[in-house]
């Protein structure tokens, strides 16, 4: 098309690549997304992303933004169209170690950022396995989570302020560094996690913390879940909520790990039903290797934990982690695949287990449930390998998961966000005057829906 | 008016206040906007709130929501219209001790949350002067900030959930208690903050935190407002982030107090141009006491602080939180006066305010400032009291304000919100494409104009 050749002026014919040049973009994580943009331009300023889409909205071409390609519900999934790579924006304009923050350009990798922060003696917490690839612009689109949730809250929290570039090609500066700032709509938020359905984020202040001093990392083999919280609320208590990561793995998980990743270890000797990875880390000197381990001897005592071991090393706490951060790998190989990534109150995870294993078992005796979660934050990401790939099956059991989470008041979409995989999800449960008001905003802000086209927002029906 | 009696029809005619009995929201705080409405109304429930709207959409009548009635900048200002007052929807309907959470109406009124949760063992951190009239629907529609900023983060921050009612009288439900919820764009977060513009908050789900168990407070006389950023980061750094407030009060501030409040008392012996109120508080067993001593006196040697006194029993720390929640009192009972609330980086504040103090004297030779602040977070209440009435003086100094803010990467509105008072600074001072988003968003949800008509947003001209 004409229109590539002028898109192609914008950002230099080197920075429009077309076919085989694509191929980054064309593969997907999950497996399930896969295609072929027609064309992915990678603009090098913010000035050159307002170019291209005050093109696009003078053609009304859509237009999909893309930053690390790392998501895992389909938000960059554009077979022929055109994607907008922010991977090019990618300076860490400033750290300031005063104010604890950061100012970056959307395409800097969230790994990037970490190293910064270090070398400044501080940290920016948000992280999670895909961190090597993920960039700020898809982690502030999608208000992404991960595993120190629980200690740092989530990316809306992290994050002061935004620049964004409009459907319309305007340039909106929202950029503060300010913890109070009370100017208005706060239009920042409302972008934050509209996975590039609203505006196209370019760059961002985000929040960093002091460097924990002393950090200790342990895997825990806890009784039954209800064990785990408790173990979860001494270990608070203990620390002035200093439990950066509380995460579950059941025996299936640990197996699977096994059986598929080359030189993994097993967590303990034995084997449990139940694994946590427990990670506490302070900036004062309190001593939380003995805090944990005297909680956990406590624990053990009781018989309410049944095995613990505490890295004694980098080596260790590396390979406590990677066992973790594995879970995507473990979890998308297989297909077909229904996933889901839900939350619930945090004492409600093992009821959840009880009734959704109950109801797959039902529905499909041959489906395989595969999980693993943030049991810190009643965050599930629950994998159901059903016996065949019936998409009436499929939205059966995805309809199972969705009516046991709605009866323990949980939500059906807690940090992978909407994209493609769950509109329907979107259309069935959430509050229908909430999605007219996301349909109106949508309306207003990108009235020719040009921006991430068919995504997260429903349509009516 | 007939209409008049067709609200009362929904809420009882006991309920629909006209004439003298509307006393209680004529007056105002500021003195600035004391008007008397044409009705008040004061529904009982959700289901009355969004009959009201219903009628209001039909007739194209405006309505402006009211809770406790305690803001500074005019947002509830109605003279002759329909209040909408959320007071008798004042119910505590949960507090969740395992989930930490609390669920409430939005005419529960602030202190009633506190006393609330400190009987569960836990607390609602935000707090400020106004507490015992604020109520948390006003709370959440203009993000209140206050005292504890610092240590927990502002409103936007504590809301898991809210229930609002559109302009047309839709209910919507975003009700969560989850700390994860990705599913679709943050509405709460819009609503959070929007002054009663887009909806009427009704209900609201909110975090509460663990009960610290060792608190000290504290007043100090830094030497300057260098030492004093010194101080806080030396404490934040001993005892890992529980400084919980960390308030400036300058001589000038303390001689008002001891010059108008009956009983008032001096912190120090001696006077001192500037005078900190500290507080850090743990749930842990570090004695706080001990560290914030250690660090005083180092930095009394130093000659850094010049004096220090640790509260020693409840009155001495009632004393000393009196003094500092004095605050609006003292500023609103003088007039003329040009009212701010603004932010700066915390290492800005000094510059700030030698700044600004000589481009006042610059202006009007006479103009007397009046100050304090919430120095943890870099907001600043600077009042000035002109020489006159003059309203283009007035808006000089306004101006002159907004000048050095801007200068110094600061917001013009920190956490009392625009209403009324700040329109000019909103129409001249933010980004003009945030402006168009907001008056599109406004214009999309509330598309005849009818909720709290004429504020936050300024006309486009």
């Amino acid at each position: 098309m004409a229109l590539v050749q002028d898109f192609a002026a914008i950002v230099g014919a080197a920075n429009a690549l077309t076919g085989d040049d694509t191929a980054r973009w064309s593969k997907d994580w999950t497996g399930k997304y896969c295609a072929q943009p027609g064309v992915v331009l990678r603009p090098a300023s913010t000035r050159e992303v307002s170019q291209i889409m005050a093109l696009a909205h003078a053609n009304q071409q859509s237009i999909t933004p893309v930053s690390g390609h790392t998501g895992l519900v389909g938000g960059t999934y554009a077979p022929g169209g055109v994607l907008l790579s922010l991977d090019r924006m990618n300076t860490i304009h400033a750290i300031n170690p005063a104010a604890r923050t950061a100012t970056v350009d959307a395409g800097v990798i969230l790994s990037s950022l970490h190293d910064a922060a270090e070398d400044r003696g501080l940290i920016f917490p948000l992280t999670f396995g895909a961190r090597g690839s993920a960039m700020l612009g898809g982690v502030i689109s999608t208000n992404a989570g991960g595993s120190n949730v629980l200690r740092y809250g989530n990316t809306r929290g992290l994050v002061l302020g935004v620049e964004a570039v409009l459907a319309d090609g305007r340039i909106v500066d929202l950029m503060t560094a300010l913890h109070k700032d009370n100017s208005g709509l706060n239009l920042a938020q409302l972008l934050i996690g509209s996975e590039g359905t609203l505006a196209v984020i370019t760059k961002a202040v985000v929040k960093l913390s002091a460097k924990p001093r002393n950090v200790v990392t342990a895997m825990a083999a806890p009784r039954g879940l209800a064990d785990a919280l408790a173990l979860l609320n001494r270990l608070q208590d203990a620390t002035g909520g200093a439990v950066e990561a509380f995460e579950y793995m059941p025996k299936h998980y640990i197996d699977v790990h096994l059986g598929r990743i080359a030189k993994s270890k097993p967590p303990f000797a034995k084997s449990y039903p139940h694994n946590l990875l427990i990670e506490v880390a302070t900036t004062t000197d309190m001593n939380v290797t003995e805090v944990l381990e005297t909680e956990l001897a406590a624990l053990i005592e009781t018989g309410a934990v049944l095995d613990a071991t505490v890295a004694q090393n980098i080596a260790q706490r590396t390979e406590m982690w990677e066992r973790r951060e594995a879970a995507a790998e473990l979890t998308f190989w297989r297909h077909p695949i229904v996933d889901t990534d839900i939350a619930v109150p945090l004492d409600q995870v093992e009821p959840f287990l009880d009734k959704i294993n109950a109801r797959v078992a039902q529905i499909d005796p041959k489906a395989d449930p595969f999980y693993i979660s943030h049991l810190g934050d009643g965050n599930i990401h629950y994998a159901i390998y059903p016996s065949s790939d019936d998409a009436d099956l499929k939205d059966r059991l995805v309809e199972a998961v969705e009516d046991v989470v709605t009866t323990l008041g949980g939500s059906f979409s807690a940090e992978h966000g909407i994209g493609l995989s769950k509109l329907n999800t979107m259309r069935r449960r959430k509050d229908a005057v909430a999605l007219d008001m996301m349909r109106k905003i949508k309306g207003v802000l990108d009235p020719d829906a040009i921006l991430n086209p068919g995504k997260m927002i429903p349509d009516q029906s």
